[in-house]
């Protein structure tokens, strides 16, 4: 019987503050949820979380459809290919069969990944980063990570590839992750705010705040926000150094800059790249749901069914969203 | 008839000085040879030393034998996907179809590739690569190059992946690239030796000679070496961070210095990394072959026989050489 009934796939975006659910059919969005991770109270707790989040989404099904898979994505070192999250500084969480875990719990197929490259893999099939062969999803946050598309073909290196907002320097202040001068201290969103405040005392609404004091003609805020630009255009042009990719997505909290943002990447960008072929740098389109649809994508595929028809509708879904 | 003689393949390594050439069948080399590339005579000269030493090659294909494919590597931006030379400075061509120009003249199926990557391809392959699943090979000699594996599979990324030799700053000493600083100023085997001698005004037998220098205690010496390995440790972790490559080769002349290069480069490498895979830094073994090699590779594949056993006995091959 409920073969016959359209199909319905849960997807979660699993972040170290909510964890966003979203249940869809081919046709769109069904249901939509957020509920706060509780990573604080330890690994088991943000599991229970977790699973809980999974299983009222599977309740939210609608009776006139049928749940033929899950999507999962979670931060930190993820092995999309074994199903295992590494280590998850967030989530508490180390050395966890998550696809296993989930797929025992709901007798479903899972599709479990990463976030920021679920991220990317949603730019990349529904977003800015369509048609691309080559690409790079940039996503400055809170953290800063990267995902790369090469030839085709998501990039995962264990789980450990695109860890570009640490390391690489060995001078600067001192970041979380033991390291010093690591771009996190002082080119992501959350950084920006962080380190004007130090500068000046002021309490300051994140880089929103800092960007808007830059275009009162505040010199400090000038100079956080340029160094922090600076900062991303090294990036940038260390990707396309390593990887050539053709196009560069630049997604998370900080892309809401705009122009502001992305008009200096570019030139810096430019200055650092010789016999390289100059990238298109893009703003993301998704979101703070390119996450949840990565999980969607992964979802279906994990239900063998991630045909190319269910992107392109997808893919028209958002288009329509965007341009209206 | 000619289909019972064992088969063989032909095999090019065109650098700015000289074409390597190889016969090969399944058991090993049948025969060698080298001539000057005469690059500066121009593009239609350098295509038709080229075509000669394909054709010198085919001629010394052994009557005991039947050529099948064609291996090709040459320096510059290759697309290997569409076997197209973009352009190559050394050579002087620019949308050079040569994977078809040469298959229309010598009317067997080419492999066509780039020097970098069909040096990394043969590494991984046969060499020092062996195994690894994300692998990056970083080629250090006159230039500086890098070829990327990731997943099993070989980047081509349009044939721009891997020109970390080139931009990444804006200050430092002018390069041929018309960059400033970039790490081909400065960490290249050629620049170690050009550095000194500018720096003291004392001819110096090239990086070797510097090498040998920083050993009796010259401090000129002790810098200029030190910078280059820095510089080399910033690449190699860059490549890291981005890519997540768990084996980094290195090849290029530069490795002929050994512990004193790579001791360094390894402790470099640990200090920019945090919460990255540290990854195995090991010395290429196939040295100067490595481009020709993987032109054999190239040339089986075209031929439709690059199977698993051939390579397999290629590597025993060169694990006899590397081990005796």
């Amino acid at each position: 019987m409920s073969e016959h009934l359209p199909q319905a796939v849960v997807a979660l975006d699993v972040g170290g503050t909510a964890v966003k659910s979203l249940v869809v059919d081919r046709d769109g969005v069904l249901h939509r949820a957020s509920t706060p991770t509780r990573a604080s109270d330890g690994p088991e707790q943000s599991f229970a979380v977790v699973l809980q989040a999974v299983e009222a989404a599977l309740a939210a099904v609608p009776p006139t459809h049928t749940a033929v898979g899950v999507g999962l994505a979670v931060p930190g070192t993820v092995d999309e290919n074994r199903g295992v999250c590494v280590h998850s500084e967030n989530l508490g969480w180390t050395d966890l069969p998550v696809r296993d875990l989930v797929a025992a719990r709901t007798g479903l197929p899972v599709g479990f990944g990463h976030d920021v490259r679920a991220g990317g893999l949603a730019e990349w099939r529904l977003g800015a980063g369509r048609g691309a062969e080559d690409l790079a999803y940039l996503s400055v946050g809170t953290g800063i990570a990267a995902a790369l598309v090469l030839g085709g073909r998501p990039v995962v290196a264990g789980g450990y590839v695109g860890e570009v907002g640490h390391g690489g320097t060995t001078d600067g202040d001192p970041c979380a992750c033991g390291g010093r001068g690591c771009p996190e201290t002082f080119a992501s969103a959350a950084a920006i705010g962080r380190r004007y405040t130090r500068l000046t005392g002021t309490p300051v609404d994140g880089a929103r705040g800092v960007l808007d004091r830059t275009l009162q003609g505040d010199r400090t805020a000038e100079l956080v926000w340029a160094e922090a630009v600076d900062g991303l255009g090294v990036l940038v042009s260390d990707i396309v150094r390593v990887t050539g990719a053709s196009r560069v997505v630049v997604g998370g909290g900080l892309v809401h800059a705009g122009d502001a943002l992305l008009d200096p990447l570019r030139e810096h960008v430019r200055r650092r790249l010789t016999v390289h072929r100059l990238p298109e740098i893009v703003p993301a389109v998704l979101g703070g749901t390119a996450g949840a649809w990565g999980s969607v994508l992964l979802g279906w595929r994990a239900a063998g069914r991630g045909d190319a028809a269910t992107v392109e509708r997808y893919a028209e879904l958002h288009r329509a969203r965007v341009t209206s």
